[in-house]
């Protein structure tokens, strides 16, 4: 697919279209931790956003970009993640009914939440193709709207909105570190750069056990993920053909990181700033630290993802 | 000991000069909680200040309100916990010499956090007479000039600045909650409030198994606390001399909370606000929500009061 000319109008329209309906993040500094790295951090703290993570903003562009009569027959989804709980929350917001297609073995902390905000949870096996065919299943049966977690250009527009507000809240920014998993975020966050910061480089942070995206940038075609084995679970997944020509053309670079340099940035997170970061949402701080050296003295922008964690089973 | 007059004038000139070393913390807002406990909560994030605690507040305006001569030959407290690193703290910003007594017990992140900021530490037993012996013997020695972590009203005035804030950041808050433990930061918040807000009433929380400052308050004298046996360890000290009738005079009512309440407080803030209180911190919530029937519909401040914990040690 091509990449849709955007400008600085339409992204902003967007940023004013989701206000009511998502905080304004802060961002964080911690002096303890720009002593580690050696430069000067800006941790976009998407950990405090409705829903716990960035995802409400793709999530609620999507539906307002659809007419009434488009929606009428409800929305759907598959995710076990963050994407499940943002639309089934912006559903909520708008009155339309929402329909979840999970794994059984989905975490009951995740599935509470999403039936917390009034969605309707339909189970299917634990495969890629299995929430494939129930989600074909259930469209055949209700007709409901299907949209894509990070494959989608509406929820990709709606991620912007992080990036016009980093922007807005810092000067200059050298870099912006941002994770990947099915790209939507990062090609939010690379298209509003592009477009309101094209001097700032955009960096993605990659688990090493789940590259698809690097494999792919370096194959020049999506390569899938298979069997992605890492504590980074909003990062299983693969990129698709909305996000890898955005992530082609806008990001930088794409730094793996170990699970271990995960853990242990997610730690000092914690620690360091008293705010609690997934594993996800730790990545990009993980990747900024393991090249820290090449970026001495460099403004860094940081995405801290989002802040949803089963607290009893943390890697610490 | 009697209560000393304050005045408006007074404790801003306190909060000002504390102004340059401490963090203006954000009063943080959060609507599941809000609908869990039925009343507007704004919680005060200490957690977030200068070394991850309140203590700072109290320690920089214990050494600020000291002369050159009187500081020559360096502060010295007895601490396993947040004042520890907070005199540490204060002490580096005005280059002047810290002396920490310790018990051998000290978990060795709070240790490792009063020798990063270049405190010299000074082992003693775990009892509160050996560390009352050894910094008898290290004042006998050095000269150096001894700081209680609570007991002490330049200490508590510190911590009025808490107040002050909070104040400023909401709207005639019909109750403020506050840990108790020494009583240093509920003395300073309860004076606090006397002055600026008199009509919030101040509540205490307490820990069950730590319950001084309720039995001090029921006996109309101070009953010492003996083998205290709770999480939230800040907690774990008596009231004295200065704190005890500041408490007398302005608390309203003491709430004691049990060591599963305090872990769920804890755990309610962490999932649904992501941010980090430690036990403690998490007292005042507690509290809050073990009446929350009584509170209904009102505002209340609540002061989590730090954030420090040990990650590889969590109650959940």
């Amino acid at each position: 697919m091509s990449i849709p000319d955007i400008n600085k109008e339409q992204l902003y329209k967007i940023a004013d279209h989701l206000k009511p309906y998502i905080h304004r993040t802060p961002v964080w500094r911690s002096s303890s931790l720009n002593k580690i790295a050696g430069c000067d951090l800006f941790f976009k703290c998407e950990n405090f956003q409705k829903t716990g993570s960035f995802k409400i903003r793709g999530a609620m562009n999507a539906v307002l970009s659809k007419t009434g009569d488009e929606l009428k027959r409800g929305v759907l989804t598959h995710s076990s993640g963050n994407f499940a709980q943002a639309l089934a929350y912006a559903a909520s917001c708008l009155g339309i009914k929402a329909a979840i297609v999970m794994p059984e073995s989905v975490i009951p902390t995740k599935r509470d939440a999403v039936l917390g905000y009034g969605a309707e949870i339909i189970y299917s096996g634990n495969l890629p193709e299995d929430r494939e065919s129930k989600c074909a299943e259930v469209i055949e049966e209700t007709g409901a709207l299907f949209i894509h977690p990070s494959n989608d250009i509406n929820v990709i527009l709606g991620h912007s909105s992080c990036a016009i507000e980093l922007i807005s809240d810092t000067e200059d920014l050298d870099y912006v570190f941002c994770p990947v998993g099915g790209g939507g975020l990062i090609s939010g966050i690379a298209l509003g750069f592009s477009v309101f910061s094209p001097g700032t480089k955009v960096i993605a942070g990659e688990p090493l056990n789940a590259d698809d995206a690097y494999q792919s940038l370096k194959a020049g075609k999506i390569i899938p993920q298979k069997d992605p084995d890492t504590i980074a679970d909003g990062l299983r997944t693969s990129l698709g053909d909305v996000t890898f020509p955005v992530i082609q053309k806008y990001v930088n670079e794409i730094i793996r990181v170990s699970e271990e340099e995960i853990i242990s940035a997610m730690k000092l997170i914690w620690e360091r700033t008293k705010i609690i970061a997934e594993p996800s949402g730790s990545v990009a701080l993980a990747a900024a630290l393991q090249k820290s050296a090449e970026f001495k003295g460099a403004k860094i922008g940081i995405i801290v993802s989002g802040g949803n964690v089963n607290l009893s089973k943390l890697p610490f």
